[in-house]
């Protein structure tokens, strides 16, 4: 994710592995467009390209309307695009602080204190995102077969990742072995994006299906689970991708340590508890059909939640920028929140 | 599957749903090879179209050696194209015990012996599943939502059949109100060839992704789950699709029952633990790619067990055509073994 002359430029993500093609966007309705489609996903990452699209409709004057109203409607565009990451409305609403505080210096400098409120925000992403990746590495071993599932490399924050941070670091740190990638239907993100990441730094991996998780751990193939999140609760209850609940409930089974990489802007102390936390729920067609070719019965039913919702008691830590946090999770997350957000701090 | 003309004919299940394609075998050579790209699947309904390749290679005299050369070479070609199942290997052996009882007859009583060995296996499959659908009806209730994963219908038995005799009959009785299908990656036998037949009979559904079986769970959604078998271990250990025991240790986890049909060909009492049961690995193309179309980065590894294995403790019951069987599992099945090769039986 970069932003260039005046626009911003996205790695497509719809069109990986096959083909890097990038998108140049240049209007907010064109960002809540891609976000939408996926052709940006991941937390962090929407948080981030939403950011970018105020600093597009505060530039775009082709409208009859306000800087004001443009950029508060671009961000309720924006913020509906996708319902359950917290990231994209936690970072909207830190560009539209960054705005109203400078609107009474005039609309250039508003404009201008959300263009740099989007770059602090992806310069602070990849600052976080580092430090996940050093403090989540020390929870791994030489040796180490970890499995992921879905997709929290730099593709999901358009820093350095989550998830994908702390394999990198583990990696470089000569504690990690082997990635299972789950293929994580129904869109494949880590078939065709961790896999993607992966093989492009250099860390061995294999794709599985998202069902052979079980066989994997029951034949002692899996040493740890890392993954991202798309919202925590205040308790410490997890969304993230559809089936993230299946890996966990089994890595319980078999003690096997399940770990949640995720900047504290994931965490939302507004949502008591993971039942709270609203589930998008995708077309069918992304279930009954493959790249347009349907693999159903014509007239099939599909249900298709995009995330779930991982209890706390199966997270052994979280790992965030601040450090790994444990188990009681609530008062862990809360110390957290409230240091990040001191002005000592 | 049906025996006509001097052929075996085969609804082509690689084909299904998109098209109803006949296949027209006349070779022991082209069953093997049909079972081995699963156009036929589902493990009685190979021990099946085995049995019918034993009659292929019987009536195939163009070769040199003799019919008795023929039929064991055949037996071992069969017997080879998939390890997992057992009802395979139970099927050629009963075939070959029929056959070699009629040899000292003369060779037409021989050939004749293995033509009325098949089609008796086939009437028996038949009148198994319906009472495997009848014990397994009895277990649900009017309203039930039941979850069931790739495809154990008639396509999977040659019959009736197993878990798909027991949602059909539960239908039939009022005791059911919707399937869950789990649509079963890497091939899709679930969202293919299970919603394909549930749709002609008329019974609601909706395709899931495997990996939303515990979200499904967790919102209360499933009142039951219903699978097939390829093995059976002595103890009760269920070798089935890969994807099976992370389905029941999410049914554990929630308290919902977790029931396995399957007739009593599909016990191994020669294995005395899942442990033991051989696992098919598969071609990692069939992860990686989907009709030919590649999902996953060139040059991408992947695992593709076939199957897993979910210990007898996660089995609710295991639905035969003797009864429902329950912990004890050892016993309970040595028990209805005993019995249904006791010639007071």
């Amino acid at each position: 994710m970069r932003f260039e002359g005046g626009a911003l430029l996205l790695l497509d993500q719809t069109a990986l592995p096959a083909e890097e093609r990038w998108l140049r966007l240049t209007r907010a309705d064109e960002v809540a467009d891609a976000i939408r489609r996926l052709a940006v996903r991941g937390a962090p990452a929407i948080g981030l390209a939403a950011a970018y699209g105020l600093v597009l409709a505060a530039r775009d004057g082709s409208g009859s309307s306000s800087l004001r109203e443009r950029v508060h409607a671009a961000a309720d565009l924006l913020a509906a695009t996708r319902p359950t990451a917290v990231n994209l409305r936690w970072a909207l609403d830190r560009a539209l602080e960054s705005f109203e505080a400078a609107l009474p210096s005039g609309e250039e400098a508003a404009g201008r204190a959300l263009a740099e409120c989007a770059h602090s925000l992806a310069a602070a992403q990849l600052r976080q995102d580092r430090r996940i990746g050093e403090h989540g590495a020390q929870l791994f071993a030489a040796g180490h077969r970890v499995l992921t599932h879905c997709n929290a490399g730099a593709l999901a924050t358009g820093g350095a990742g989550t998830a994908g941070a702390v394999l990198a670091a583990a990696w470089e740190g000569g504690r990690l072995a082997h990635v299972w990638v789950d293929e994580t239907r129904p869109l494949l993100q880590g078939a065709r994006l961790t896999a993607w990441e992966l093989g492009r730094a250099g860390i061995p991996y294999e794709i599985v299906p998202d069902s052979a998780a079980g066989a994997l751990m029951a034949r002692g193939l899996v040493d740890a689970v890392v993954v991202g999140a798309d919202r925590i609760a205040a308790n410490g209850d997890v969304a993230n991708k559809i089936g993230t609940y299946g890996v966990a409930a089994l890595a319980a089974r078999h003690d096997i340590p399940f770990y949640v990489a995720a900047p504290l802007s994931t965490v939302d102390p507004a949502t008591a508890a993971g039942a709270a936390i609203p589930i998008e729920e995708r077309s069918a067609d992304e279930v009954t059909t493959v790249r347009g070719m349907r693999m159903a019965p014509a007239g099939a039913a599909a249900f298709n939640p995009a995330f779930d919702v991982t209890p706390n008691e199966l997270v052994t830590a979280i790992v965030t920028e601040a450090g790994v946090l444990r188990a009681p999770m609530r008062s862990a997350l809360a110390d957290a929140l409230g240091a990040a957000t001191s002005p000592v701090a």
